[in-house]
């Protein structure tokens, strides 16, 4: 099953010629989830080839522009590409206001629904389930409410070891059961344990997002564990005060929490405009963990 | 003086990849005005070398978000990056409330004053004035209220005759009198007038930009013998039924109303995304009005 996720921005508040606001495409299993949706997400989206169109779940972390100011641009293109199907929307509460008071003047009518799911950002909680992701929120330490994401794939049905089922001619009507880690018994007596004719599929899959926070020990233990963690590294560790001022994150910060919470692999964003470059940032991830890399501008990261 | 502006978009209300929703930067005197600001400019000013800072009068034809959805990202960068000095909006009564309400739920105190001026979009009025420029807004026929921007530069002084002043040794303190058009009686008793000692100064230039609107002759009398004409030409004229509609324009009655009122120059923009590239609409408006130009990305045109 596909779990990848494309980076569409990498830059913090302020904007940088080559580098866009905070925004994510993850895919699973072929659906898509925009996680956060900066100014410009609906240009990045065209420029790498993706299709708005086949969005269907969007999450937002907090309500600091460059998490945001680009939705509204993307809903209404959504509507005036003649967009019918309803489109989820998992956001802090006053998002909503936000959106329809911009919508009522432009005097907007969506052709589609917006399915509104206001996040709690107070405490963790599953907000989405279906066959292929379980979304959970992450509490994070921002200046204001803002939430971090969970995704972990659905636990896959078990392999079939089909040469063994064809061995002992078990018939091909019973093959879902076992998938499903059911014994079945046989019309002509026999006992068919699903342990012996099926093997375990790959462990879900992980991502975390952590989009802007400091560093802070309480949502350590939702992100344990994680395959991929994107996780924000707004400034070098020399600037560690302005960090705990804007309740931002350091390179070294980060890589910290990646061997902290075990983490196997870092991806690291929302830099300061202050870097032209960002060698430094990684060099500093790199050196505490190195599985790191730059969450740039149109990568795509198998989880 | 300085009278130019410059293209930062030339797309209508879904984007394309290599156009920008609507804004322009105007250079009058060195001083810059923004016209609309879609969704991407703050990334467009800085690609073609702008500096935001630098503006200190935004004004906003209507509240379609491909003319504002760019507004608030670029106020919170201006904030971030540390502005003080005021900012004069003047925009549709209710964007006061939408950019409040976005800057009330990610907790920003602008640490500069917004001078918001509503516009009334229902009668033409002078809503700003300096010692370069006059800008009244043109009643436009869009979907909903939408106004055009008209601006005239000042009148320049006349221009003195320097070698016939000093010839008659007409003191320098007088000079400035006489290019106000004023005679002056010097002490020893000679009167001289200024139509002797100046010249006529060149006659303002006027711009008009209209953004979205359908053709209604009733705000041709309003654009009437502008320099340069911007003017929307969103469709081609097949697409008729379409621009009207939508309250649009095609391109063969951008035309028209260029050569209705007797423009020098006409710009086109504001191109629907279904056109791939824009050489027909050129066609199209050159035809009935041969001194035509894209307005597209990154072109700076005097006025």
């Amino acid at each position: 099953m596909k779990f990848e996720v494309t980076i569409l921005g990498s830059a913090s508040a302020t904007p940088v010629y080559n580098r866009n606001p905070t925004a994510q495409l993850l895919n699973c299993n072929e659906r898509q989830y925009l996680i956060d949706c900066g100014e410009g997400t609906q240009q990045q989206l065209i420029k790498f080839g993706f299709k708005a169109s086949k969005i269907d779940y969007i999450f937002i972390s907090h309500l600091h522009g460059d998490h945001f100011f680009g939705l509204v641009g993307l809903l209404s293109s959504l509507h005036l590409n003649g967009r019918t199907k309803p489109l989820h929307l998992f956001a802090p509460p006053a998002l909503k206001e936000i959106i329809e008071l911009q919508f009522l003047h432009s005097d907007t009518r969506l052709r589609y629904e917006i399915d509104f799911y206001p996040i709690d950002a107070t405490k963790p909680e599953v907000i989405f389930k279906n066959n292929d992701v379980t979304v959970e929120t992450i509490i994070l330490n921002h200046r204001i409410p803002c939430t971090g994401f969970k995704f972990t794939e659905k636990k896959r049905l078990r392999k079939l070891v089909i040469e063994k089922l064809e061995e002992d001619a078990v018939p091909v009507e019973y093959y879902p059961m076992l998938k499903r880690s059911v014994d079945v018994d046989l019309p002509d007596g026999r006992s068919i344990k699903y342990l012996d004719y099926t093997t375990d599929s790959a462990t879900p899959k992980v991502y975390c997002y952590c989009s802007d926070t400091m560093y802070d020990e309480r949502y350590f233990s939702q992100i344990g564990g994680a395959d991929t963690l994107y996780h924000e590294a707004t400034f070098l560790h020399e600037m560690l005060d302005r960090a705990n001022e804007t309740h931002h994150t350091t390179a070294k910060q980060a890589a910290e929490i990646a061997t902290k919470v075990k983490a196997k692999k870092l991806l690291i964003g929302h830099f300061s405009s202050r870097y032209k470059t960002l060698e430094a940032l990684l060099e500093e991830a790199k050196d505490g963990f190195d599985a790191t890399e730059l969450a740039t501008e149109g990568k795509t990261f198998e989880i």
